[in-house]
């Protein structure tokens, strides 16, 4: 990290982010072990015989409340689903919560409600917590830190170095909705549209993946902060292999195309809360994204593109129109605080 | 939570922040295995095959760096001491960082060496973590929330209902100094003084009280936000055991003594980050409190007190004079975000 101060960049998922993670925290940070990764969604650590899956996730999100969500039910499901994509089923959370001086106790309420409520819909209990309090203007009425613990699947072989050339990329659902409805929530822009955000847990959706694919399923993401294109784009750079995605084969739902459009952002690099990027071998993408596709919510799931050996550490999108251009990283932060 | 708005009272780990925790977070967020309980300072969860201590806490410490420490070591050490107390080693921590946006680089630089000095100190690994970024003005610098994960060590029988009458109170060295440092640091009071936080890793110490007194040491606590005072208040209630304190075997540095004096503080609620309170049975009184002073850091340690059948739930303090005193529990919140 070069930069002299920490801006709203280093936050976003894309370039800025990767410069302060790869840059300062992973080289201070990192033991011994290994097990602290830079592109990790959740660490693996051995304890008393068993394989855990670790996650952390601070949430930040403005406003609390959204078209389809809160911050209680992303604190939950975005920690379920970095443990998920790693192939573990979370088991117990641990919730933080950092409260503003003079937040309303039924705002409090509504998201403790949330939390719960999400808990019980991923089937993962709340076995601890803290709550600190900070004084008026030094904080944004709440920001919660949820950390997830799993056992590692046994079924489970996933990593960014088991991707190969010729898999296949499945996204499990449209993509952009829940930056999108974020974007709505703020009034960023007039838009007289019904949407959504996707928040839920993916462990249905890697779960059906395992059944279906085992071991040739080779590396799931979960594509949330810099969206789709920042998962692609980190996957291609960590296992050095080109991917290429065909835009017209992307689930994009009208709504969310027609943001971006006013916003002159590519769907691709909106956030999502609850889809994800699977990296499937040839010979089981068919029956990876059958089974997929039969999980509730992800009934669009699509086969978005293929794996290929060269130019190593590229995406390629081939567009509506048959040529092909590069996406790139992201670059800046379109969308503070979306998670 | 009867209040209508929250109120830094709520943080400060006394009367509020029980009514908080046991008539909000808890009711809402307890599951079915009863692991989510209001006193424990971590949880007790069962992850293929091994028994798992897990904890989290967030830190908000104003100002970031203080005689002794930072919010780094505080980040570590804090977490490693839930964990310790519990009667399990720290093996792993996870690390979610909440940055203002214009911090200052080198400043987060300092905090994240700081993070690894701790955690290299306490033996601990960062196996994980996540940042986000939020507006100028929308946090205070730099917000750590940790988690750290330990095996429960099988000397180990630690439990507020393992309190009985007779067991011998021990605290691990003097007292208050932590929230007595940062009283210094924010320049509270003209007090010309040289003190430095208690900050450390207490793994050490409880080891030493575990080897000596095996399944007679009943219960150990960290006494952080509130003090040795509001432990000794929450024990008495959840062991329905009186306890008694005599005022003058509580080791107290003249520096926090001279302080608490100007401010009509008791030290004994001030807070601290590295002194245990630990619970023994008479007998083996002596040789923990011989095992406690011969770790490095715990010279002071001394027996201050003990427990009483009657009358249940309520602590007495046997001051100087000759006098007795009920100790109650903390009420507001004298000394906001000391951690």
């Amino acid at each position: 990290m070069s930069d002299e101060v920490v801006t709203l960049a280093h936050g976003a998922g894309g370039k800025a982010s990767q410069t302060l993670i790869e840059g300062l925290l992973v080289p201070a940070l990192a033991g011994s072990s290994g097990a602290l990764q830079a592109l990790a969604d959740a660490s693996v650590v051995a304890a008393g015989g068993a394989r855990l899956a670790i996650s952390s996730d601070s949430f930040v999100v403005r406003p609390l409340r959204f078209p389809g969500g809160s911050i209680g039910e992303l604190a939950v499901n975005g920690t379920v689903n970095d443990l998920a994509v790693s192939g573990a089923r979370a088991l117990a959370l641990t919730v933080a919560l950092i409260l503003e001086e003079g937040l309303d106790a039924a705002v409090l309420r509504a998201e403790v409600d949330a939390l719960a409520r999400a808990a019980a819909a991923a089937g993962v209990e709340v076995v601890g917590g803290d709550t600190k309090v900070v004084e008026r203007g030094a904080a944004d009425q709440l920001y919660v830190c949820t950390t997830g613990i799993g056992v590692l699947d046994p079924r489970a072989r996933l990593a960014p170095d088991a991707i190969a050339a010729g898999d296949r990329v499945l996204v499990s659902g449209p993509i952009g909705q829940h930056g999108t409805a974020i974007m709505l929530a703020r009034g960023s822009f007039e838009l007289d549209a019904q949407l959504e955000s996707d928040t839920c847990s993916l462990w249905p959706a890697v779960d059906a993946l395992l059944d279906a694919a085992g071991t040739e399923l080779h590396c799931v993401r979960d594509a949330t902060r810099g969206g789709v294109a920042s998962v692609l784009n980190e996957l291609a750079r960590a296992s050095q292999v080109a991917i290429t995605a065909r835009e017209a084969d992307v689930p994009v739902a009208p709504v969310v195309a027609a943001a971006a459009e006013l916003l002159g952002i590519d769907p691709m690099y909106i956030a999502n809360e609850g889809r994800l990027v699977a990296f499937v071998a040839p010979d089981a993408a068919e029956r990876a994204l059958a089974a997929l596709r039969a999980v509730p919510g992800c009934e669009q799931a699509a086969a978005i593109g293929e794996v290929q050996p060269e130019p190593p550490g590229m995406v390629l999108v081939q567009t509506s129109f048959g040529g092909r251009r590069v996406m790139d990283q992201l670059v800046g932060d379109p969308l503070p605080r979306i998670c």
